[in-house]
């Protein structure tokens, strides 16, 4: 069995002394407060989305992060040679498929990303990540419509089909490659009432790709991270707008220490 | 004559249990900002702009928001989609027509945009409104140059040309169907030291518009709503940067009891 | 030798009396945290990139900001637009080469910016500016490689070359025209764990460019100012997200006289 709070000190530990360039190409919406994320944490974000430079791009980073949140068909198009480099190369994708289920060419854009270049980790909600598999399916928006345990068996057969690690975020954050799977405890309720804190999800767990080589383990311990980030900065604020600034500084001010006490990871028998 | 009051809290009450979808196509300045306004006070913002997925989220929002602060020729394209789609399903648009009048291109799109699918509410300042009729006016950037007052004469006309409420904000604002015309006096100068308050209030009057099928009502009690939580945020606040924060904390905090204290809308006689 | 805290505190002064309209065609990661320091510090920022606009935008402006952290062609072609606009009416272009020697297309697009109107000032950090003019260097996504003193001497080649003067910013700041060389030793390490604050930077000399008709002494003074500003930060913050927001903070609550008294420029001799 995995040690994850080990693996996760460990994890960020790397980040803070290699500071891996994390390359975005992500929606318009979150891309102040993702690459605010990255840096608090300890990497170093660049976003880069034009279909003429983003070869280059991929070619000098650690971890490529897909976020499809506002989509149109030249993002896509920067998107697929993204993947199709970083396929060629090894190195680590995670896709962040926003809205998947909800329009057309959101599913029809992920499952493209996902042939072009199987991404190490996808990471959404329940309804977008299983609309991946299902084909459309009704979806509100952005917002999570099936429980994370009702797809917890959905997952597991979706992510062999695929071959990748799902990670699944609600209240309970379920991670599975289709033979192991671990349950995230870390979080709070303010978290969702902040926008794109499951984009800085996915960017957090770009970062931990980087630096480590098990697609599962780099995204249950990610989620733990940023879910741990997300109960100090309860702490400090108790209404959106302070606590999204105090969910940037802890991602600051958690050490690895901090974060090996904290983690509450468990793995389904 | 109409209890505002009594109106606002009932429409911020009703968000709040409701969650209505707000579908944005608006600039990329103010998108995370005006997604967190929205999560705040309790609707569920979604991000679309391409062409060729807008008619899908419009069919599944509550209103549509359309923003042309930062336009081109495509993003015209999908508002027109949008707001033809709209139009075709009964569904409330508000527009913000930010920096008409400063350019050909800004001032053509608000009024193609008017032309396609009459918006429920127009908001913005006096000499962006006032643009939509008089043809090219000089405007210094998004600043209002015309007072709010000098504007009313204009407005109701205008309002009545057009067939939409103008909600028209200043240091105190108006709002106009051409026939009634109230003025809401909530508010406070650092809204103005602040990027994208302007549009913040016309995505909160998406909200409301979701929620109340009497656009007048429903533009009048969303600034009131939103300039009450001005108010809030300066007993927090004294400077931008933190002003910015407790704006949002306060559209989270501000209850409908408080909001039904705090209103300040006088109707013209 | 000039009295640079007297024209620092000068600048401020004139941008809060006349809030110069800054026309910014920049990156969508920080278009919302330059548009409130711009407004923080006094100016009236705008925002238009279409190429059938920026014209009739720069046009009414007292600046161009040019920065190409997030680029596509299309963005380019506005860009190219708007300075050739600014160039024939003598506005002033600050220029932001976010990336240059990264990708082909960045160092490429912001060499054809310079072409096509020299810019009044080039602001970078050093691998970013002197990759306009050695050619394609490696760089390791938007960090400085080149330390500022390394670039000092190739930094007043390149200036003399392009006739520009260029502000390459780090840990100390150089400012040069290629004759004269100042060292803006304001500043505070946490603003590198901020994301935009570069590009922050080169906003706020838009914004004194408007009002000082001297170049190499709105960089320096601009940058003094800014670098204060973080000064001013760190006593209210010390973790990225707070300290992001007491820096716009900082640029309000700071007046023309703790400006003068807190400048700190060295002449090179």
């Amino acid at each position: 069995m995995t040690d994850f709070a080990e693996k996760a000190a460990r994890n960020l530990a790397r980040v803070r002394e290699k500071k891996p360039l994390v390359h975005n190409i992500t929606n318009y919406v979150v891309m102040n407060s993702t690459a605010n994320a990255l840096l608090s944490m300890g990497a170093s974000p660049v976003m880069a989305h034009a279909a003429n430079e983003v070869e280059e791009m991929v070619a000098i980073a650690g971890a490529l992060v897909l976020n499809i949140g506002t989509l149109n068909d030249d993002w896509v198009a920067g998107m697929l040679r993204a993947a199709g480099k970083a396929g060629a190369m090894g190195k680590p994708i995670v896709l962040d498929p926003v809205g998947a289920g909800a329009t057309q060419l959101r599913t029809v854009s992920a499952r493209a990303l996902i042939a072009e270049a199987t991404p190490a980790v996808i990471r959404g909600n329940a309804s977008e990540v299983l609309a991946l598999g299902e084909g459309a399916a009704g979806t509100k928006g952005v917002d999570a419509i099936h429980s994370v345990d009702a797809a917890a068996g959905a997952a597991r057969t979706l992510a062999r089909e695929i071959g990748t690690v799902l990670a699944i975020t609600g209240p309970e954050d379920l991670v599975t490659d289709g033979r192991r799977t671990v349950r995230v405890q870390n979080g709070h309720p303010l978290m969702s009432m902040v926008t794109g804190t499951g984009c800085m999800a996915t960017a957090v767990t770009g970062a931990f790709l980087a630096v480590d080589e098990d697609p599962l383990r780099a995204a249950a311990t990610a989620l733990a991270y940023f879910g741990l980030a997300g109960e100090v900065a309860s702490g400090q604020a108790s209404a959106p707008g302070s606590y999204a600034v105090s969910l940037i500084d802890a991602l600051f001010t958690i050490t690895p220490e901090k974060l090996r006490a904290g983690v509450r990871i468990k793995e389904d028998r």
